[in-house]
Protein backbone atom coordinates (compact mmCIF):
# COMPACT_ATOMS: atom_id res chain seq x y z
CA UNK A 1 0.00 0.00 0.00
CA UNK A 2 1.20 3.45 -1.21
CA UNK A 3 1.10 6.15 1.78
CA UNK A 4 -1.55 8.52 -0.02
CA UNK A 5 -3.35 5.42 0.32
CA UNK A 6 -2.79 4.58 3.85
CA UNK A 7 -3.82 7.82 4.85
CA UNK A 8 -6.56 8.10 2.67
CA UNK A 9 -7.94 4.62 3.95
CA UNK A 10 -7.47 6.31 8.09
CA UNK A 11 -8.95 9.32 6.63
CA UNK A 12 -11.98 7.31 5.56
CA UNK A 13 -12.05 5.14 8.25
CA UNK A 14 -12.00 8.07 11.16
CA UNK A 15 -14.85 9.84 8.93
CA UNK A 16 -17.04 7.23 8.62
CA UNK A 17 -17.19 6.56 12.37
CA UNK A 18 -17.22 10.17 13.12
CA UNK A 19 -20.48 10.46 11.02
CA UNK A 20 -22.37 7.27 12.70
CA UNK A 21 -21.14 8.40 16.40
CA UNK A 22 -22.61 12.07 15.55
CA UNK A 23 -25.76 10.44 13.96
CA UNK A 24 -26.40 8.91 17.32
CA UNK A 25 -27.46 11.80 18.41
CA UNK A 26 -29.33 13.18 15.17
CA UNK A 27 -33.35 13.24 15.16
CA UNK A 28 -34.51 14.75 12.12
CA UNK A 29 -37.43 16.41 13.86
CA UNK A 30 -35.91 17.36 17.30
CA UNK A 31 -36.18 20.72 19.13
CA UNK A 32 -32.20 21.14 18.91
CA UNK A 33 -31.68 20.30 15.53
CA UNK A 34 -30.23 23.37 15.28
CA UNK A 35 -26.95 22.42 17.77
CA UNK A 36 -26.69 18.84 15.70
CA UNK A 37 -26.29 20.34 12.70
CA UNK A 38 -23.65 23.44 13.88
CA UNK A 39 -21.93 20.33 15.64
CA UNK A 40 -21.70 18.49 12.27
CA UNK A 41 -20.88 21.30 9.98
CA UNK A 42 -17.68 22.19 12.15
CA UNK A 43 -16.69 18.14 12.28
CA UNK A 44 -17.14 17.56 8.39
CA UNK A 45 -15.38 20.72 7.70
CA UNK A 46 -12.49 19.33 5.82
CA UNK A 47 -10.05 18.37 8.80
CA UNK A 48 -6.19 16.52 8.23
CA UNK A 49 -7.80 13.70 11.09
CA UNK A 50 -4.31 14.46 11.72
CA UNK A 51 -4.79 13.47 15.67
CA UNK A 52 -6.85 10.54 15.18
CA UNK A 53 -4.47 9.16 12.53
CA UNK A 54 -1.66 9.38 14.73
CA UNK A 55 -3.43 7.44 17.56
CA UNK A 56 -4.35 4.85 15.27
CA UNK A 57 -1.11 4.47 13.91
CA UNK A 58 0.30 4.40 17.32
CA UNK A 59 -1.80 1.80 18.18
CA UNK A 60 -1.45 -0.44 14.90
CA UNK A 61 2.78 -0.46 15.53
CA UNK A 62 2.58 -1.98 18.92
CA UNK A 63 -0.17 -4.45 17.63
CA UNK A 64 -2.99 -2.60 19.22
CA UNK A 65 -6.56 -3.77 18.17
CA UNK A 66 -7.67 -1.41 15.50
CA UNK A 67 -11.70 -1.34 15.32
CA UNK A 68 -11.31 -0.90 20.08
CA UNK A 69 -8.79 2.38 19.52
CA UNK A 70 -11.64 4.19 17.07
CA UNK A 71 -14.13 5.74 19.38
CA UNK A 72 -10.59 7.15 20.83
CA UNK A 73 -9.66 8.41 18.05
CA UNK A 74 -12.93 10.16 17.38
CA UNK A 75 -12.88 11.92 20.58
CA UNK A 76 -9.41 13.41 20.16
CA UNK A 77 -10.60 14.88 16.68
CA UNK A 78 -13.72 16.13 18.82
CA UNK A 79 -12.08 17.75 21.15
CA UNK A 80 -9.58 19.34 18.60
CA UNK A 81 -12.51 20.53 16.72
CA UNK A 82 -14.58 22.01 19.58
CA UNK A 83 -11.27 23.97 20.08
CA UNK A 84 -11.50 25.63 16.68
CA UNK A 85 -14.87 26.48 16.76
CA UNK A 86 -14.58 28.17 20.74
CA UNK A 87 -10.93 29.68 19.00
CA UNK A 88 -12.60 31.40 16.39
CA UNK A 89 -15.17 33.15 17.87
CA UNK A 90 -15.45 37.08 18.45
CA UNK A 91 -14.42 37.06 21.87
CA UNK A 92 -11.32 35.16 20.88
CA UNK A 93 -9.36 35.36 17.56
CA UNK A 94 -12.59 36.46 15.65
CA UNK A 95 -11.85 34.76 12.74
CA UNK A 96 -14.48 34.52 9.92
CA UNK A 97 -12.86 31.86 7.42
CA UNK A 98 -11.14 28.13 8.43
CA UNK A 99 -10.37 25.66 6.04
CA UNK A 100 -11.74 28.16 3.32
CA UNK A 101 -15.31 27.64 5.09
CA UNK A 102 -17.50 30.35 6.84
CA UNK A 103 -16.80 29.62 10.70
CA UNK A 104 -18.88 27.91 12.79
CA UNK A 105 -20.59 31.28 14.64
CA UNK A 106 -20.19 33.24 10.94
CA UNK A 107 -22.86 30.31 10.57
CA UNK A 108 -24.93 29.43 13.10
CA UNK A 109 -24.21 32.69 15.72
CA UNK A 110 -22.23 33.06 18.28
CA UNK A 111 -24.43 31.45 20.87
CA UNK A 112 -24.89 27.99 18.81
CA UNK A 113 -21.08 27.72 18.40
CA UNK A 114 -20.22 28.45 21.93
CA UNK A 115 -22.86 25.89 22.84
CA UNK A 116 -21.78 23.56 19.88
CA UNK A 117 -17.79 23.27 21.36
CA UNK A 118 -19.43 22.49 24.78
CA UNK A 119 -21.74 19.87 22.81
CA UNK A 120 -18.33 18.21 20.75
CA UNK A 121 -15.85 18.73 24.42
CA UNK A 122 -19.00 16.65 26.12
CA UNK A 123 -19.13 13.83 23.41
CA UNK A 124 -15.44 13.07 23.34
CA UNK A 125 -16.06 12.02 26.34
CA UNK A 126 -18.91 10.37 26.02
CA UNK A 127 -17.62 8.47 23.67
CA UNK A 128 -14.75 7.35 25.11
CA UNK A 129 -16.28 6.31 28.21
CA UNK A 130 -18.99 4.44 26.60
CA UNK A 131 -15.87 2.57 24.74
CA UNK A 132 -13.54 2.10 28.08
CA UNK A 133 -12.92 -1.40 28.31
CA UNK A 134 -9.99 -1.99 30.66
CA UNK A 135 -7.45 -0.04 32.07
CA UNK A 136 -5.91 0.69 29.20
CA UNK A 137 -8.99 2.25 27.99
CA UNK A 138 -9.37 4.98 31.43
CA UNK A 139 -5.38 5.27 30.50
CA UNK A 140 -5.61 6.85 27.75
CA UNK A 141 -8.99 9.12 28.37
CA UNK A 142 -7.12 10.81 31.30
CA UNK A 143 -4.17 11.15 28.81
CA UNK A 144 -6.70 13.21 26.86
CA UNK A 145 -8.22 14.94 29.59
CA UNK A 146 -4.73 15.98 31.10
CA UNK A 147 -3.70 17.54 27.89
CA UNK A 148 -6.93 19.23 26.70
CA UNK A 149 -7.73 20.96 30.04
CA UNK A 150 -6.05 24.49 31.81
CA UNK A 151 -2.86 22.72 32.71
CA UNK A 152 -2.69 21.51 28.16
CA UNK A 153 -4.77 22.88 25.41
CA UNK A 154 -7.15 25.66 27.15
CA UNK A 155 -3.90 26.94 29.56
CA UNK A 156 -2.42 27.37 25.95
CA UNK A 157 -5.19 29.09 24.41
CA UNK A 158 -5.70 31.52 27.62
CA UNK A 159 -1.79 32.68 27.29
CA UNK A 160 -2.47 32.86 23.48
CA UNK A 161 -5.18 35.34 23.98
CA UNK A 162 -3.99 37.69 26.96
CA UNK A 163 -0.86 37.90 25.32
CA UNK A 164 -2.33 39.45 22.11
CA UNK A 165 -0.69 42.59 21.00
CA UNK A 166 2.17 42.07 23.91
CA UNK A 167 5.61 41.31 22.44
CA UNK A 168 6.46 38.11 24.62
CA UNK A 169 9.55 36.45 25.89
CA UNK A 170 10.10 32.95 24.15
CA UNK A 171 9.42 30.88 27.30
CA UNK A 172 6.15 32.37 27.25
CA UNK A 173 5.81 31.57 22.90
CA UNK A 174 7.11 27.86 23.89
CA UNK A 175 4.72 27.59 26.48
CA UNK A 176 1.73 28.82 24.35
CA UNK A 177 3.13 26.40 21.27
CA UNK A 178 3.66 23.72 23.98
CA UNK A 179 0.45 23.35 25.17
CA UNK A 180 -1.99 25.29 22.66
CA UNK A 181 -0.91 22.85 19.98
CA UNK A 182 1.55 20.61 20.56
CA UNK A 183 0.06 18.62 23.85
CA UNK A 184 -2.73 17.28 21.86
CA UNK A 185 -0.61 15.82 18.53
CA UNK A 186 1.89 14.35 21.94
CA UNK A 187 -1.90 13.04 23.55
CA UNK A 188 -2.42 11.28 20.66
CA UNK A 189 0.58 9.52 20.34
CA UNK A 190 0.40 8.32 23.74
CA UNK A 191 -3.40 7.36 23.79
CA UNK A 192 -2.59 4.83 20.67
CA UNK A 193 0.40 3.59 22.51
CA UNK A 194 -1.52 2.83 26.27
CA UNK A 195 -4.49 1.61 24.29
CA UNK A 196 -2.35 -0.95 22.77
CA UNK A 197 -0.58 -1.34 26.30
CA UNK A 198 2.78 -0.25 25.34
CA UNK A 199 5.72 -0.42 27.92
CA UNK A 200 7.17 2.47 29.70
CA UNK A 201 9.99 2.89 27.24
CA UNK A 202 7.15 2.72 24.57
CA UNK A 203 5.64 5.48 26.25
CA UNK A 204 8.22 7.63 26.36
CA UNK A 205 9.59 7.36 22.75
CA UNK A 206 5.85 8.47 21.35
CA UNK A 207 5.25 10.68 23.88
CA UNK A 208 8.94 12.45 22.96
CA UNK A 209 8.13 11.71 19.51
CA UNK A 210 4.65 13.40 19.41
CA UNK A 211 6.19 16.44 21.76
CA UNK A 212 8.75 17.86 19.12
CA UNK A 213 6.48 16.71 16.40
CA UNK A 214 4.21 19.00 17.51
CA UNK A 215 6.55 21.99 18.56
CA UNK A 216 7.55 21.76 14.64
CA UNK A 217 4.24 21.63 13.28
CA UNK A 218 3.59 24.82 15.26
CA UNK A 219 6.50 26.67 14.14
CA UNK A 220 6.12 25.31 10.18
CA UNK A 221 3.05 26.99 10.67
CA UNK A 222 3.60 30.31 12.01
CA UNK A 223 6.37 30.24 9.00
CA UNK A 224 3.60 29.24 7.00
CA UNK A 225 1.74 32.27 8.04
CA UNK A 226 4.48 34.59 6.95
CA UNK A 227 5.36 32.68 3.72
CA UNK A 228 2.19 30.54 2.51
CA UNK A 229 0.04 31.07 -0.31
CA UNK A 230 -3.03 32.52 0.64
CA UNK A 231 -5.23 30.35 -1.87
CA UNK A 232 -3.22 26.82 -0.39
CA UNK A 233 -4.10 27.56 3.09
CA UNK A 234 -7.78 28.83 3.07
CA UNK A 235 -7.04 31.83 5.33
CA UNK A 236 -5.14 34.71 4.45
CA UNK A 237 -1.41 35.16 5.10
CA UNK A 238 -0.41 37.04 7.50
CA UNK A 239 -3.06 36.84 9.73
CA UNK A 240 -1.17 36.28 12.48
CA UNK A 241 0.44 39.22 12.29
CA UNK A 242 -2.70 40.93 11.51
CA UNK A 243 -3.76 40.11 15.00
CA UNK A 244 -0.86 40.70 16.59
CA UNK A 245 -0.10 37.41 17.35
CA UNK A 246 3.12 35.99 18.97
CA UNK A 247 4.82 33.74 16.70
CA UNK A 248 8.04 32.53 16.11
CA UNK A 249 9.07 34.19 13.21
CA UNK A 250 8.37 37.39 15.25
CA UNK A 251 9.90 36.73 18.40
CA UNK A 252 13.24 35.23 17.29
CA UNK A 253 13.33 36.03 13.36
CA UNK A 254 12.77 33.79 10.34
CA UNK A 255 16.28 31.95 10.42
CA UNK A 256 16.15 31.18 14.17
CA UNK A 257 12.48 29.80 13.50
CA UNK A 258 13.66 27.69 10.46
CA UNK A 259 16.74 26.27 12.84
CA UNK A 260 14.25 25.28 15.73
CA UNK A 261 12.22 23.43 13.21
CA UNK A 262 14.62 21.63 12.46
CA UNK A 263 15.87 20.52 15.88
CA UNK A 264 12.51 19.66 17.21
CA UNK A 265 12.38 17.48 13.65
CA UNK A 266 15.66 16.07 13.86
CA UNK A 267 14.80 14.97 17.50
CA UNK A 268 11.59 13.19 16.88
CA UNK A 269 12.43 11.27 14.33
CA UNK A 270 15.63 10.20 16.44
CA UNK A 271 12.59 9.64 19.46
CA UNK A 272 10.80 7.14 16.60
CA UNK A 273 14.11 4.81 16.16
CA UNK A 274 13.69 4.08 19.78
CA UNK A 275 10.76 2.33 18.96
CA UNK A 276 10.56 -0.83 17.53
CA UNK A 277 8.30 -2.08 14.44
CA UNK A 278 7.29 -0.47 11.65
CA UNK A 279 7.40 3.17 11.89
CA UNK A 280 7.47 3.98 7.79
CA UNK A 281 4.58 5.62 7.58
CA UNK A 282 4.44 7.12 10.66
CA UNK A 283 7.82 8.89 9.37
CA UNK A 284 6.76 9.77 6.22
CA UNK A 285 3.82 11.28 7.66
CA UNK A 286 5.84 13.92 10.08
CA UNK A 287 8.46 14.33 7.17
CA UNK A 288 5.06 15.40 4.90
CA UNK A 289 3.42 17.27 7.74
CA UNK A 290 6.72 19.57 8.02
CA UNK A 291 8.19 20.12 4.69
CA UNK A 292 4.40 20.90 3.92
CA UNK A 293 3.21 24.86 1.94
CA UNK A 294 0.07 24.86 2.64
CA UNK B 1 -27.85 16.02 63.68
CA UNK B 2 -30.43 18.44 62.45
CA UNK B 3 -31.34 18.71 59.20
CA UNK B 4 -29.20 22.65 58.94
CA UNK B 5 -26.22 20.73 60.46
CA UNK B 6 -26.19 18.06 58.04
CA UNK B 7 -26.79 20.38 55.27
CA UNK B 8 -23.66 22.40 56.24
CA UNK B 9 -21.61 19.25 56.57
CA UNK B 10 -22.48 18.12 52.94
CA UNK B 11 -21.75 22.09 51.64
CA UNK B 12 -18.33 21.85 53.86
CA UNK B 13 -17.36 18.48 52.40
CA UNK B 14 -17.61 19.78 49.00
CA UNK B 15 -15.86 23.09 49.12
CA UNK B 16 -12.91 21.73 50.98
CA UNK B 17 -13.20 18.94 48.39
CA UNK B 18 -13.23 21.20 45.01
CA UNK B 19 -10.72 23.65 46.66
CA UNK B 20 -8.03 20.50 46.89
CA UNK B 21 -9.10 19.66 43.35
CA UNK B 22 -8.28 23.17 41.53
CA UNK B 23 -5.12 23.74 43.96
CA UNK B 24 -3.79 20.83 41.90
CA UNK B 25 -4.07 22.97 38.81
CA UNK B 26 -2.96 26.00 40.20
CA UNK B 27 0.80 27.36 40.75
CA UNK B 28 1.43 30.66 41.73
CA UNK B 29 3.72 32.08 38.72
CA UNK B 30 2.26 29.98 36.07
CA UNK B 31 1.80 31.75 32.85
CA UNK B 32 -2.08 30.57 32.66
CA UNK B 33 -2.92 32.24 36.35
CA UNK B 34 -5.35 34.17 35.14
CA UNK B 35 -7.14 31.26 33.94
CA UNK B 36 -6.96 29.79 36.94
CA UNK B 37 -8.44 32.49 38.93
CA UNK B 38 -11.14 32.83 36.76
CA UNK B 39 -11.95 29.03 37.54
CA UNK B 40 -11.98 29.98 41.06
CA UNK B 41 -13.74 32.80 41.14
CA UNK B 42 -16.66 30.67 39.62
CA UNK B 43 -16.17 27.66 41.80
CA UNK B 44 -16.38 29.48 45.00
CA UNK B 45 -19.18 31.99 44.14
CA UNK B 46 -21.44 30.53 46.78
CA UNK B 47 -23.61 28.30 45.09
CA UNK B 48 -26.05 25.94 46.99
CA UNK B 49 -24.01 22.54 46.22
CA UNK B 50 -27.47 21.47 45.56
CA UNK B 51 -25.85 18.70 42.68
CA UNK B 52 -23.09 17.24 44.76
CA UNK B 53 -25.25 17.23 47.93
CA UNK B 54 -27.87 14.95 46.18
CA UNK B 55 -25.49 12.76 44.88
CA UNK B 56 -24.12 12.42 47.87
CA UNK B 57 -26.96 11.93 49.54
CA UNK B 58 -28.24 8.79 47.11
CA UNK B 59 -25.10 7.22 47.44
CA UNK B 60 -25.42 7.30 51.36
CA UNK B 61 -28.86 6.07 51.62
CA UNK B 62 -27.74 2.86 49.58
CA UNK B 63 -24.88 2.43 51.58
CA UNK B 64 -22.10 3.48 49.14
CA UNK B 65 -18.76 4.83 49.91
CA UNK B 66 -18.76 8.68 50.38
CA UNK B 67 -15.19 9.67 50.35
CA UNK B 68 -15.31 7.61 46.97
CA UNK B 69 -18.04 9.55 45.48
CA UNK B 70 -16.44 13.08 46.33
CA UNK B 71 -14.39 13.32 43.25
CA UNK B 72 -17.62 12.66 41.38
CA UNK B 73 -19.78 14.91 43.41
CA UNK B 74 -17.16 17.73 42.19
CA UNK B 75 -17.35 16.98 38.90
CA UNK B 76 -21.41 17.19 38.73
CA UNK B 77 -20.66 20.47 40.23
CA UNK B 78 -18.12 21.91 38.02
CA UNK B 79 -20.17 21.13 35.20
CA UNK B 80 -22.83 23.33 36.56
CA UNK B 81 -20.50 25.82 37.38
CA UNK B 82 -19.23 25.96 33.76
CA UNK B 83 -22.45 25.86 32.29
CA UNK B 84 -23.65 29.33 34.70
CA UNK B 85 -20.40 30.87 33.00
CA UNK B 86 -21.63 30.49 29.55
CA UNK B 87 -24.70 30.74 29.98
CA UNK B 88 -24.38 34.48 31.24
CA UNK B 89 -21.98 35.48 28.38
CA UNK B 90 -23.05 38.29 26.14
CA UNK B 91 -23.84 36.13 23.99
CA UNK B 92 -25.99 34.03 25.57
CA UNK B 93 -28.27 35.71 28.30
CA UNK B 94 -25.77 38.43 28.96
CA UNK B 95 -25.82 38.69 32.68
CA UNK B 96 -24.04 41.09 35.01
CA UNK B 97 -24.91 39.57 38.13
CA UNK B 98 -24.68 36.02 39.03
CA UNK B 99 -26.00 35.01 42.89
CA UNK B 100 -25.39 38.80 43.40
CA UNK B 101 -21.83 39.10 41.97
CA UNK B 102 -20.44 40.14 38.66
CA UNK B 103 -20.63 37.59 36.15
CA UNK B 104 -17.17 35.33 35.65
CA UNK B 105 -16.81 37.65 31.87
CA UNK B 106 -17.63 41.01 33.80
CA UNK B 107 -14.27 40.20 35.70
CA UNK B 108 -12.31 38.11 33.41
CA UNK B 109 -13.38 39.48 30.14
CA UNK B 110 -15.19 37.26 27.66
CA UNK B 111 -12.25 34.93 26.20
CA UNK B 112 -10.82 34.04 29.72
CA UNK B 113 -14.90 33.24 30.60
CA UNK B 114 -15.12 30.88 27.70
CA UNK B 115 -12.11 29.26 28.58
CA UNK B 116 -12.51 28.62 32.28
CA UNK B 117 -15.85 27.43 31.09
CA UNK B 118 -13.78 24.65 28.78
CA UNK B 119 -11.77 24.07 31.81
CA UNK B 120 -13.84 23.08 34.13
CA UNK B 121 -15.95 21.06 31.88
CA UNK B 122 -12.34 19.15 31.22
CA UNK B 123 -11.70 18.88 34.56
CA UNK B 124 -15.11 17.23 35.63
CA UNK B 125 -14.33 14.36 33.23
CA UNK B 126 -10.64 14.37 34.26
CA UNK B 127 -11.02 13.92 38.21
CA UNK B 128 -13.94 11.10 37.41
CA UNK B 129 -11.14 9.45 35.54
CA UNK B 130 -8.74 9.91 37.92
CA UNK B 131 -11.18 8.35 40.28
CA UNK B 132 -12.66 5.64 38.72
CA UNK B 133 -12.40 2.59 40.29
CA UNK B 134 -14.45 0.31 38.53
CA UNK B 135 -17.39 -0.31 36.15
CA UNK B 136 -19.85 1.53 38.68
CA UNK B 137 -17.43 4.76 38.79
CA UNK B 138 -17.70 4.40 34.63
CA UNK B 139 -21.60 4.05 34.92
CA UNK B 140 -21.42 7.21 37.08
CA UNK B 141 -19.21 9.16 34.69
CA UNK B 142 -21.31 8.21 31.64
CA UNK B 143 -24.45 9.52 33.06
CA UNK B 144 -22.97 12.83 33.94
CA UNK B 145 -21.89 12.96 30.16
CA UNK B 146 -25.06 11.50 28.68
CA UNK B 147 -26.89 14.21 30.63
CA UNK B 148 -24.85 17.04 29.90
CA UNK B 149 -24.11 17.10 26.09
CA UNK B 150 -26.59 18.11 23.03
CA UNK B 151 -28.97 15.28 24.07
CA UNK B 152 -29.30 16.76 27.65
CA UNK B 153 -28.29 20.00 29.00
CA UNK B 154 -26.48 21.98 26.04
CA UNK B 155 -29.78 20.39 23.91
CA UNK B 156 -31.99 22.47 26.55
CA UNK B 157 -30.05 25.63 26.86
CA UNK B 158 -29.73 25.91 22.66
CA UNK B 159 -33.48 25.50 22.21
CA UNK B 160 -33.76 28.27 25.11
CA UNK B 161 -31.08 30.88 23.56
CA UNK B 162 -32.95 30.01 20.08
CA UNK B 163 -36.28 30.26 21.21
CA UNK B 164 -35.62 33.89 23.06
CA UNK B 165 -38.19 36.39 21.81
CA UNK B 166 -40.43 33.89 20.27
CA UNK B 167 -44.05 32.37 22.33
CA UNK B 168 -43.48 28.65 22.20
CA UNK B 169 -45.67 25.69 22.90
CA UNK B 170 -45.98 23.98 25.97
CA UNK B 171 -44.34 21.21 24.82
CA UNK B 172 -40.86 22.61 23.75
CA UNK B 173 -40.92 24.93 27.50
CA UNK B 174 -40.86 21.43 28.86
CA UNK B 175 -38.35 20.03 26.91
CA UNK B 176 -35.98 23.07 27.58
CA UNK B 177 -36.93 22.94 31.53
CA UNK B 178 -36.37 19.01 31.41
CA UNK B 179 -32.70 19.26 29.39
CA UNK B 180 -31.35 22.34 30.35
CA UNK B 181 -32.53 22.07 34.19
CA UNK B 182 -34.02 18.54 34.97
CA UNK B 183 -31.89 16.38 33.69
CA UNK B 184 -28.32 17.14 35.56
CA UNK B 185 -30.42 17.41 39.03
CA UNK B 186 -31.35 13.21 37.75
CA UNK B 187 -28.12 12.61 37.12
CA UNK B 188 -27.18 13.72 40.49
CA UNK B 189 -28.92 11.35 42.06
CA UNK B 190 -28.45 8.60 39.59
CA UNK B 191 -24.57 9.11 39.84
CA UNK B 192 -25.12 8.31 43.64
CA UNK B 193 -27.35 5.09 43.17
CA UNK B 194 -24.36 3.63 40.19
CA UNK B 195 -21.56 4.63 43.07
CA UNK B 196 -23.64 2.79 45.88
CA UNK B 197 -23.80 -0.34 43.12
CA UNK B 198 -27.95 0.29 43.42
CA UNK B 199 -30.32 -2.14 41.99
CA UNK B 200 -32.91 -1.09 38.84
CA UNK B 201 -35.52 -1.09 40.53
CA UNK B 202 -33.97 1.50 42.92
CA UNK B 203 -32.13 3.49 39.80
CA UNK B 204 -35.43 4.41 38.76
CA UNK B 205 -37.00 5.30 41.81
CA UNK B 206 -34.05 7.90 41.96
CA UNK B 207 -34.17 9.05 38.74
CA UNK B 208 -37.81 9.47 38.72
CA UNK B 209 -37.51 11.74 41.53
CA UNK B 210 -34.56 13.44 40.64
CA UNK B 211 -36.63 14.06 37.10
CA UNK B 212 -40.06 15.56 38.49
CA UNK B 213 -37.45 17.33 41.49
CA UNK B 214 -35.62 19.33 38.70
CA UNK B 215 -38.75 20.19 36.52
CA UNK B 216 -40.30 21.15 39.78
CA UNK B 217 -37.22 23.13 41.15
CA UNK B 218 -37.26 25.04 37.60
CA UNK B 219 -40.81 26.12 37.81
CA UNK B 220 -40.62 27.09 40.97
CA UNK B 221 -36.98 29.02 39.96
CA UNK B 222 -39.64 30.75 36.80
CA UNK B 223 -41.98 31.63 39.55
CA UNK B 224 -39.49 33.42 41.94
CA UNK B 225 -38.70 35.23 38.76
CA UNK B 226 -42.03 37.45 38.96
CA UNK B 227 -42.91 36.67 42.47
CA UNK B 228 -39.59 36.77 44.56
CA UNK B 229 -37.78 39.60 46.03
CA UNK B 230 -34.80 40.96 44.29
CA UNK B 231 -32.38 41.48 47.38
CA UNK B 232 -32.68 37.93 48.58
CA UNK B 233 -32.33 36.00 44.63
CA UNK B 234 -29.46 38.00 44.36
CA UNK B 235 -30.40 38.79 40.66
CA UNK B 236 -32.90 41.84 39.22
CA UNK B 237 -36.73 40.35 39.55
CA UNK B 238 -38.30 39.75 36.37
CA UNK B 239 -35.14 39.10 34.44
CA UNK B 240 -36.36 36.58 32.60
CA UNK B 241 -39.17 38.64 31.30
CA UNK B 242 -36.98 41.47 30.29
CA UNK B 243 -34.99 38.66 28.56
CA UNK B 244 -37.79 37.33 26.77
CA UNK B 245 -37.11 34.11 28.02
CA UNK B 246 -39.64 31.35 28.10
CA UNK B 247 -41.09 30.60 31.34
CA UNK B 248 -43.81 28.66 32.73
CA UNK B 249 -45.79 31.28 34.44
CA UNK B 250 -45.25 33.23 30.76
CA UNK B 251 -46.75 30.52 28.32
CA UNK B 252 -49.61 28.86 31.03
CA UNK B 253 -50.43 31.38 33.51
CA UNK B 254 -49.09 31.31 37.42
CA UNK B 255 -51.92 29.57 38.54
CA UNK B 256 -51.02 26.22 35.87
CA UNK B 257 -47.31 27.10 36.90
CA UNK B 258 -48.19 26.58 40.41
CA UNK B 259 -50.82 23.22 39.32
CA UNK B 260 -47.64 21.97 37.75
CA UNK B 261 -45.54 22.46 40.37
CA UNK B 262 -47.55 20.41 43.31
CA UNK B 263 -47.82 17.51 40.60
CA UNK B 264 -44.10 17.20 40.00
CA UNK B 265 -43.52 17.29 43.70
CA UNK B 266 -46.26 15.33 44.32
CA UNK B 267 -44.84 12.35 42.17
CA UNK B 268 -41.29 12.98 43.08
CA UNK B 269 -42.06 12.45 46.42
CA UNK B 270 -44.22 8.99 45.97
CA UNK B 271 -41.14 8.20 43.86
CA UNK B 272 -38.67 8.74 46.91
CA UNK B 273 -41.09 5.56 48.71
CA UNK B 274 -40.19 3.61 46.44
CA UNK B 275 -36.53 3.88 48.38
CA UNK B 276 -35.27 2.02 51.73
CA UNK B 277 -33.43 3.33 53.69
CA UNK B 278 -33.40 6.72 55.49
CA UNK B 279 -34.62 9.42 52.92
CA UNK B 280 -35.91 11.75 55.80
CA UNK B 281 -33.01 14.18 54.86
CA UNK B 282 -34.04 14.17 51.35
CA UNK B 283 -37.01 14.70 51.78
CA UNK B 284 -36.87 17.17 53.88
CA UNK B 285 -34.44 19.18 51.22
CA UNK B 286 -37.09 18.29 48.73
CA UNK B 287 -39.34 20.09 50.26
CA UNK B 288 -37.20 22.94 51.14
CA UNK B 289 -36.33 23.44 48.03
CA UNK B 290 -39.90 23.80 46.78
CA UNK B 291 -41.07 26.09 49.25
CA UNK B 292 -38.13 28.54 49.18
CA UNK B 293 -38.70 32.27 48.49
CA UNK B 294 -35.39 33.05 47.36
Amino acid sequence: MTFEQNMLDYKTTIEEALKNIVFLNCSSNSFHRKLIDSMNYSIHAGGKRLRPMLLLEANRILGGDNEKAIPFACAIELIHTYSLIHDDLPAMDDDDLRRGKPTNHTVYGEAIAILAGDALLNLAYEIMLEAIEDRRGIDASRILAESSGSRGMVGGQSVDVLTEGISVEKDILEYIHMNKTSKLIQAALKMGAALAGGSEEEMSAFSGFGFHLGMAFQIKDDLLDIEGNEAMLGKPIGSDATADKNTFPKIVGIEASKAALDEHTRIALSEIEKIGGDTVFLKTLASRLLSRNS
